[in-house]
């Protein structure tokens, strides 16, 4: 049996602002920092251990692993950064408010952009400077791999490359694996690893700094439902924050 | 004409109560942590930049090497952690007062462990609580890798091949090396750029948290002599405060 630990990073600055966040780099709030350290507590306690660490290009998924590791005694293991773990692009809407946006397009419009498969925002303009194409961390991503938006399904398909040619092989080969990511980059590896339909994975909402854990069969097919580390109805709450965000 | 950043820890737990310290990983202070902030700045105002990242399995680099990275906005750049970057292996000394060392054995003792190029401490017992050989993060070294005592000579030993295998083809290859280690680990490694004779090594001291800059041309010989970023005065005084440590 394989066991695989996937972690959305702590509440981020604009998690806290209520702001769409998608590539901007924000940081962690002290919040954040705490639930970080308490995931990594947990594993600690747990007496989980990890050969090798995947997790993003942005700061906050970056942060939230160093501050487990610290908590694990494990800051010296290997570190993989990909921008194929980066959260969803959220296009034009990128730094906005997400209450603000709900009350101009209205709650149904921003649960459609949130939450549908595959209808993305709107897209940002190649000229807007939030656009991240000069970015130095995405230099060697082909024309059109930094996205203008993106709907969850455009981050499945650039999850899942990520997932079969890196990510796998390394479990089957024995490594004990710990991701720290996404909301959205996380719910493209659950709706892969549990089957879950474009309509049901709509409803499925990651709480910030949890640790969820899969226990995989040598096809790498859970075991099991994933579950979440601690306290299963703080999970619960923290998800249904998650879920009530976009709301006017 | 490539360039190479050396940066030692900054000021760790164990600095600050002036006991050797060696393989044992304790972490930074608040002012090292500051040290380590401080370099990171002086890096990002001087406009460098960096494509990987070498630091030690000992945390009080990695922090470092963390804490220089979040300055300068680089957070995802690939980081290599090798015990060969360690700091010198202190032996049986490791976790003693320094000056309280200096007061039982004698000042002129105490320079000898700290600073002959050949003569280790005494050597750590197998059975020693304080030995690493059964630290997971040593468990692929084969056996006698894991030191008992080193001098540094011994470090100089371990860390070439280091050099020679893994950092200097990547600077060939136009890659912009950042280290994070110890004293001991980057005399080493200017011993061995500098030329420096085993008696002049002796009276060579690596301040805490100041970037050391080597400028090397095509063979990797320097160009000229290494520097430290900011103020060369307190990099001095920062070395002159290293010298003093072990007396009595």
């Amino acid at each position: 049996m394989y066991k695989l630990v996937l972690i959305r990073h702590g509440q981020s600055t604009w998690n806290l602002e209520n702001r769409f966040t998608g590539w901007t780099d924000v940081p962690l709030t002290q919040q954040g920092i705490d639930e970080a350290r308490q995931a990594g507590r947990l594993l600690k306690a747990g007496g989980w251990d990890f050969d090798v660490c995947h997790t993003s290009v942005l700061k906050r998924a970056t942060h939230t692993l160093w501050h487990c590791l610290d908590e694990l005694d494990r800051t010296w293991l290997p570190v993989v950064h990909t921008w194929r773990l980066n959260e969803r692009h959220y296009g034009a809407l990128q730094g906005l408010n997400k209450a603000e946006t709900a009350k101009k397009f209205g709650d149904e419009q921003v649960l459609v952009w949130r939450r549908s498969y595959d209808t993305p925002p709107p897209a940002l303009e190649p000229t807007d400077p939030r656009y991240e194409g000069s970015d130095v961390r995405y230099a060697k991503l082909s024309a059109g791999q930094v996205p203008l938006t993106e709907c969850l399904k455009d981050t499945v398909e650039r999850v899942l490359p990520y997932w079969n040619e890196a990510m796998a092989p390394a479990i089957r080969a024995g490594k004990r694996l710990v991701v720290a990511a996404h909301g959205n980059s996380i719910r493209a590896l659950v709706k892969y690893l549990d089957g879950i339909s474009d309509a049901d994975i709509v409803g499925l909402n990651i709480p910030n700094g949890i640790p969820l854990v899969y226990e995989l069969d040598a096809d790498l097919k859970p075991l099991r439902p994933h579950y979440y580390l601690g306290d299963p109805e703080a999970a619960a709450r923290a998800a249904a924050a998650v879920a009530s965000q976009g709301k006017a």
